[in-house]
């Protein structure tokens, strides 16, 4: 991955790699108490790497925003009209969560204190994961803190050095992670294509193998080929996990996720993942599937079972959220509506619209130079969208990642869209 | 790591590897449609090493508490007094940080709905920050949403294959894992050996390396030399990291952690990392230290870029937690007073206290049966007190992991003595 292993440069005081742009001045030498050292310095050698990627213009900076009303957000004084939340219910915001989460603070307080396997479990936790199996058809679930634990223990219980891990190559960064904190080794897919999958799957035939795959595209939006992966796992003997961090809430009977709307069930799809930050409005995450798979989890998943658990204040609201998102369907509805209305209005522009039919709706315009200046002019006409540049997308895939929420109204996604017909191009 | 690649079973069709005391009629051959595979199946090695633990007596078993008063908690319907809990300070329940969650959650809701690169970083998330490095004496701050995240991300983003983590045997496992997940080469040393230290850095003195260290070390209490660290690293130009996640709070002027009482400036101790969840009384954690060290993180540390804030009404409470935990020294006082009360009546008993001068006082008792044992006698009594057994700790080192807290009594501390006299031995 380009993030981690690309663009290192260690600085040693006998021989010197720099690109060709930097010279020596740039990266002095470090000195040690009257002598020289021979040890190259981590926090210059990161120095170096901010400094690279400020000079090819892919630095990120983190930009402070006050909450307004759902969709708005305050950016320097200014309100802006919100376009790349992951609230796509629009329910971080619901006055029903909020308030699951002050009353349930007066009876637990806030901090969960522990471990699950130490005290840190309590009632609520035990009731998100029975609103999360009802939801999803699971027979069990099990909490983690966040998606990226989620993925990272689950993947080093199930797999070793002896393992594969078969993946596409748009999977989340975590997905990637985890199989190699595992010691799995990792095979990539061409994005999308079950046929690749399968060659990978049949160059390692007697190996144990988990096949891996996002059910929604998290920067592309799209759905990943279900029912196709969830056949030749069963024909090839590999077991299927998904990350619905993208489909839950979004697609399926009363949002179970991309798993259920493609009718997989938890002998199709053993282990399912998705995280409650996103279509939940708040925070953490959770592994669904068989007893034996969550009762192995809670032996082997190191992410589980050295971690604080979520405080139980959380674990309530979630709750919460988890029956009014899965309840609601005129919030999937209206999301479907201003999906429609969004992609008619940028087509009818001839934007380059993705395949997309979730909540995820990118614009690629391909330079990461065009598409900071796209974004700069969206927040001039007081849209925020957020450019998204490599090394999260690929070369020449820098794209305005575009996300609708049942909190929009059509009269925001007409704002966007007057504003997209205004870019330069 | 045994938790990791320790007791994997791998069933095929041509041969079959299985411990004796285990017969092929507890791992039936996975079955496909119409012939039989080639791959071994995942999910049933993971159910053989649930059995294989099972038998062994080292199954986990996650128990559901309900909070009652803050050092107390109900388990199956009995109030039991809670001497397992991290929350050193006695925060988690303080109506102060309840009362600062609830009025956040008015004004920002709940989910934070993105990550801090994109919409997800708000007001609240940069105070907390900055109340962060004033109380840890830092220029900047970096928040995760654990502790895991954060020293995965570090790790990630300070080494590659090219270096090196010399870490002391008895670090967290995220600790471990996050050296793993970078690729580096992972180097131990005797468990509070700074010469062991010293001799792991001098075997590798051209390459780029990190030494990490707990502070305070979470099943022994003890606190790492971090003096003679910081000196090694400075002498041999390594770089030290202390996860401070049980020692902030604690220890030190104003509980600035085990850093500060070292008297280690940013300088000395320049990748400083601890928790939210224990002395705090709240969830998540953070990375401090110079500005660069922040700014090489949020370019290039993967947990951190691809990840969901934390909820910014959490994020306001840490920040009024960590104003008390800072504020209120009669805390330390008095949990220092427990402590000692506490060694002296275990001293009297005879029983085999730790070298331990913080929140944890583990009393090792050797064998993993005898030490459940002991556990449910407390129980019986009236007292939670975990048992801690291999692989967390190492094989004939289990023990009772007795936390103290400053929200406890002496009449508590004294119960504990009373029933720990008890004990058969």
């Amino acid at each position: 991955m380009r993030v981690r292993n690309h663009g290192h440069t260690h600085v040693c005081h006998t021989f010197v790699t720099l690109p060709p742009d930097r010279t020596l001045t740039s990266a002095p030498l470090p000195q040690g108490e009257g002598f020289e050292l021979m040890r190259p310095d981590l926090l210059q050698t990161l120095a170096l790497r901010v400094a690279e990627r400020e000079r090819a213009g892919l630095l990120r900076r983190v930009r402070t925003l006050d909450q307004a009303r759902s969709t708005r957000v305050m950016v320097d004084g200014r309100e802006l009209l919100n376009f790349c939340s992951n609230d796509y219910l629009g329910l971080a915001q619901d006055p029903r969560i909020i308030k699951a989460l002050q009353e349930t603070a007066n009876e637990c307080g806030v901090g969960s204190t522990a471990a699950h396997l130490v005290c840190g479990h309590r009632r609520e936790h035990a009731r998100l994961e029975e609103a999360l199996c009802e939801w999803t058809g699971r027979a069990a679930a099990l909490l983690f803190s966040s998606g990226w634990l989620a993925n990272l223990g689950t993947l080093q219980a199930l797999l070793d050095h002896n393992g594969v891990c078969v993946q596409d190559k748009l999977n989340h960064a975590s997905q990637l992670d985890a199989a190699r904190l595992a010691g799995a080794t990792l095979k990539r897919y061409p994005h999308g294509d079950a046929a690749g999958a399968s060659r990978q799957l049949a160059a390692c035939a007697e190996q144990p193998a988990l096949l891996a795959t996002d059910g929604v595209f998290s920067m592309d939006g799209d759905v990943a080929p279900l029912a196709e992966l969830a056949a030749l796992c069963r024909r090839d003997g590999a077991t299927l996990m998904v990350d619905d961090a993208h489909g839950l809430g979004v697609l399926g009977p009363n949002g179970a996720g991309s798993v259920a709307e493609a009718g997989l069930s938890q002998h199709d799809a053993p282990v399912l993942m998705a995280t409650l930050g996103k279509s939940v409005g708040c925070m953490g995450a959770f592994v669904a599937g068989s007893r034996a798979l969550i009762d192995g989890l809670t032996q082997f998943a190191r992410t589980f079972v050295y971690t604080t658990a979520m405080p139980p204040a959380l674990a309530a609201t979630a709750t919460a959220a988890v029956r009014i998102a899965r309840d609601e369907d005129w919030r999937r509805d209206k999301l479907q509506a201003l999906i429609a209305r969004f992609r008619a209005g940028a087509a009818q522009l001839g934007l380059p619209l993705a395949n997309s039919r979730t909540a995820i709706q990118p614009i690629v315009l391909g330079d990461a130079g065009s598409t900071v200046m796209a974004a700069q002019a969206l927040e001039a006409a007081g849209l925020l969208v957020t450019a998204i540049r490599p090394p999260t997308v690929p070369q020449g895939k820098a794209r305005l990642r575009v996300t609708l929420s049942a909190a929009h109204m059509e009269a925001d996604v007409d704002r966007l869209l007057d504003a997209l017909a205004y870019l330069p191009r």
